[in-house]
């Protein structure tokens, strides 16, 4: 089974990726935990030059690096794994892609559609965790982690684009969940762990 | 004008680009002399990855990385250069991707076309000089330079399949050549270097 866990930031996607980890270990099943972008080698060298937030990466130039990175991480992991017969719990994906460059930054979602099908060779999750919240309560979350001030820091303009940067994010996302309802599980975000984690593993059909 | 240089190995791609570039210093013709992969920073950490033979990249994680430089040197430097009014010389652009991954590797074709337009944002050469020679010769040429005996070592099979490979991108570049007559003028890799510069000032409207 091929499970990817999306949400906005602040969503707690690695605190429920742990949870889960140790759940289908105690279950005895094989899996693989992995993410994106940097689940393979090649993922490695690019996340830096993804992640790095100074750097003046053209828009398509960074799609082309996440779809690299993703292609490389099908063949070389995600794919392995499934003919193993492993699970596959991977952080972020493809929807990932869409709904951030997407409905984010405005590339045209179908565009998007047709080329995450492409790198992936039309591989889609079985199943896809939603971790949702209200857009406030995400960014309050982020920031608390991440221990910057950046956006109570800077006030007005910015802190508005910011705010609906992220709304969009989150309405992209749920709307991809309403069009793929039978791949897709909306999760409240905002349930207490071990509520989340039942709601989670009922979501993967393995009883609690 | 934008220009672009394309052909096969051996083909004698940097000796005409020597050659030009001299030439439009003489004339004072102001120009930028770029190259695909790593004319730009980005393509700078990307060129050791797309290059090293030895790494088992997948074809499409491949195809994404030339295009993530691709879409990266047309924001950074090709179209700056033209928007300056100067001329932009590159050694090698999306024909290559086209005739190497498409017609010489089986990729789609007509789909490494419509993802090359969204790479470059529909910024195709004003003219491409394509330097054309039978593919013996070229490989020939290409084996002197990088003193190497890979392909006089390798008997039977493989050399046959090398020679098909190189014969199918000739065949592409010539293909896309006749499907642009307007872009496109091939020219005699094998004639001699003045001679073909000649030929190629000629081809960039340059009077001799």
């Amino acid at each position: 089974m091929f499970v990817t866990v999306e949400g906005v930031e602040g969503a707690g996607k690695s605190a429920l990726m742990k949870l889960l980890v140790r759940e289908l270990e105690r279950r005895g099943i094989s899996f693989v935990r992995t993410r994106e972008p940097g689940g393979c080698g090649l993922g490695m060298s690019l996340r830096p030059l993804l992640l790095d937030v100074s750097s003046s990466l053209d828009s398509r130039a960074e799609l082309f690096l996440f779809l690299a990175d993703r292609a490389q991480h099908v063949a070389d992991t995600i794919r392995p794994a499934l003919s193993r017969g492993d699970w596959v719990l991977c952080d972020r994906y493809a929807d990932s892609t869409i709904a951030y460059q997407g409905y984010g930054r405005g590339m045209d979602v179908d565009w998007l559609q047709t080329i995450n099908d492409y790198a992936t060779g039309g591989l889609w999750p079985d199943r896809t965790l939603l971790l949702d919240l209200p857009v406030e309560n995400g960014l309050q979350r982020a920031l608390i982690r991440n221990g910057r001030e950046g956006l109570s820091r800077s006030e007005g303009r910015f802190e508005a684009e910011e705010r609906a940067f992220h709304q969009r994010i989150r309405d992209g996302f749920l709307e991809r969940a309403a069009r793929w309802p039978e791949r897709f599980r909306v999760l409240n975000a905002e349930h207490a762990p071990e509520v989340l984690l039942g709601e989670a593993l009922s979501a993967l059909d393995l009883p609690l």
